[in-house]
């Protein structure tokens, strides 16, 4: 872990004040998915093996590895993403090759926002000329949907119950509409130390919407070595079977469940809706 | 093209009444991704190497190659999903190892719920026996979003704007309530020859929650030769600008534009929502 990382200086003055502008470099935002090689995409794994510099927290600077001893890691558990950001334009800007590392798809609730602000609200031109990418990859609520069968296969939504960044009202006012609007729920960032009873209250807010059997799949470490998948009920669910860790899919009215063979449950949502009409096809 | 493809049966009767067990075969539900080989997982492009069956539509199982000369492709432009996830068990449950092919992710509105259908309505316990596993991939909506910057980058939803397996008033419910929660909303199947009117529908009817100046991103054959992403607005789009191929982004009340250096522009929303309180962190 590297708590400051030095910035070096690529171009540096010549005692002329004519100074050279750095030839730009690139900076890529890359989702490595959920953890396992065999689901990261290969642009990814390219981009990593070019990569110069690679800025990321250190849980997912490991899971990019492995990495050659000439690239560096600028890696931090608690500098905030912001500054991150920041860093990777600053040495983007003179000429390196950055890679930043989110884990699932940078565009979902990681890196590839606080990449855009950042440059939204810099002036400066170097960072403009920056060479940016933006890499998807597979999301939580992706991996752990395929363990179990199909719980997304209609329509979804993708929610963060982390209060840091928006009022509690407004969550609620989402999970209140998505409850109204028979949407399956994907629940990022459900529960943490700091964070302890929002889960409990957007459950009991669901309960008001939705019937005990309610199917809900927890996704925990899904592709990497502790993964865990788990089956339960609206009805059944303890708040301390969720961590920061666990994605939590909250199924819809029509959601099903049924027995596997080999033990466990199969979990999908069906293509169908109730009353359907064909006026067109 | 294969319209109605021979299955042959690979346990036979040998004059005995008790018939051997087939071993049970394998059934991969893959996504291919965008279609781009670079965003495609290996673990998908690995079971493809495996497969002897290759199921799924034209489009896409062209899209899977290239495929050697002793791999099967059953393959068809209008079979109905069911027909093939049918097909698949049936090939499956006699040894073979089949993968079904969806672009995207196979569990966002592609195979993975209709091969779960088929099974949850079968009572054929040699379908049961088969090794089944889902592959994720990255699906339109991620792909589109990685182009342009990160659309997606906070609460978001994804909607089918198809009525041919749901009412059309299921989908303004869905519509409205989505509007009320200021998700980013994601619209797959937005047009087609056969549903000409539902996307100018749906347009209106988000009008009346939204700003002319909210951004929508259309993003058409993303990953594939003929890529195209377009940025414009509610008050601006055209519903000619959009058919079967694109995938519709419509931003929500704090989504952003600002201009690129080469041209074009950046979308994205931001991470925080006004009137955010740190009460917990």
């Amino acid at each position: 872990m590297t708590d400051a990382p030095e910035v070096r200086q690529i171009a540096t003055a010549d005692g002329d004040d004519a100074l050279p502008t750095p030839r730009p470099g690139r900076l890529a935002v890359i989702g490595l998915g959920p953890g396992a090689a065999g689901l990261m995409a290969p642009d990814v794994r390219d981009e990593l093996d070019r990569a110069q510099d690679i800025v990321g927290y250190t849980t997912y600077t490991q899971m990019a590895g492995p990495l050659r001893p000439d690239q560096r890691i600028l890696d931090s558990d608690n500098r905030c993403e912001m500054d991150r950001a920041r860093l990777a334009f600053t040495l983007a800007a003179q000429g390196r090759h950055v890679v930043v590392v989110s884990s699932g798809d940078p565009g979902v609730f990681a890196m590839a926002t606080a990449v855009m602000e950042a440059l939204d609200q810099s002036e400066d031109p170097a960072w403009q000329r920056v060479d940016l990418a933006i890499l998807p990859g597979i999301s939580a609520a992706q991996a752990a949907a395929a363990r179990i069968g199909a719980p997304l296969g209609h329509d979804f939504c993708v929610l963060s119950l982390s209060d840091n960044l928006k009022p509690w009202s407004q969550i609620e006012r989402r999970l209140e509409h998505a409850a109204l609007a028979d949407f399956v729920i994907a629940l990022y960032n459900p529960s943490s130390k700091a964070r302890p009873w929002q889960l409990s209250q957007a459950l009991d807010l669901l309960r008001r919407h939705r019937v005990p059997a309610t199917p809900i799949v927890l996704g925990r470490d899904v592709g990497r070595p502790d993964e865990r998948v788990l089956v339960t009920t609206l009805g059944e669910i303890q708040p301390e079977q969720v961590d920061m860790r666990t994605l939590v899919i909250v199924g819809s009215s029509q959601t099903r469940q049924f027995p596997r063979q080999n033990g466990g449950v199969w979990v999908y949502t069906p293509r169908w809706y109730p009353d359907t009409t064909t006026e067109s096809s």
